[in-house]
């Protein structure tokens, strides 16, 4: 499956909380680069996320703000 | 300023393209790894968005989806 | 790939307008229910979309909102 | 009240499940079509959101994402 | 209709700008306090858009961040 | 840090309530007017956000939608 979103990061599973609805997954997806994702339970159970398995961070576009100093 | 949003990139904007009223911006977080953002002409005015300057990407965590092979 | 993102929707694309950044694509996922999305042309250009084409509404789970009469 | 967000479907509440603060809610909008929505508990207070009950899933365009085989 | 969307934000439309497929809409919701909504062209017409018209500014909670000097 | 986020509205954090994994913060932004976000408990816990505390509500103009009576 290819999708439209913009960005797909690769990396490896490095926390996996999962709380009464939602879990927070976190991505290294470059030493030292971390990408903290809010999905639900459900997610982590049906793509079977645990600490350790490569994953991507996918985000789209329009998601995506920019900051300067 | 610091914000809720638990992801923010540091990296270099590599591309500037403003449409009718919206913007696409690509900033180089690491070598090779490219974050696209969409965002309105109004910000890139505003915040003076060039390529070459530093600029931080910066997402809220649940804007990221995860994916796995 | 397998994505978190609870929401996919198979159908055929039934319009594919392309702005100056941002384009507008439409998908009939059951008869006379057309999903409409706003995504980069770039995106457009990649996946080669085209009216008559199949593919999948994708929507994470807390993009999604409910409203009752 | 309209709203301008493209996307509306109308269909039964299959699913509420309160969290601690999240929810999730799922809409059967065509046989066999359910979208699944991520919102606070305070929303399924106030809307009253019960299994059985009619509601729509309302989406923003530039939350869709689009994805092909 | 009731949404589950927990901000919604009545004041006058000062500002409609149409892009290519995408539009810029300002609504002054409180003296001096603007917010910006990028939504389709489509909800623009759709909705009969207008500087000087009344709106709501609606967003769903998982949008709002939180900063702090 | 500047943000290309279109919305930034200062008021006083009125309520915090972290649940398993997120949590519920509302800021009043002017008399009457309550935001409210659903953020991580992780950036409460960072941003050592309280109630009484000064903060910004900030927003992406995609994530604004208009709505007309």
């Amino acid at each position: 499956m290819q999708i439209s979103a913009r960005n797909a990061f690769k990396g490896k599973i490095v926390h996996v909380e999962k709380g009464a609805t939602t879990a927070v997954v976190k991505i290294e997806v470059s030493p030292g680069q971390v990408v903290t994702a809010s999905i639900t339970n459900e997610a982590v159970d049906t793509l079977k996320l645990a600490v350790g398995g490569e994953a991507y961070a996918v985000i789209k576009a329009s998601d995506v703000m920019v900051a300067v100093d």
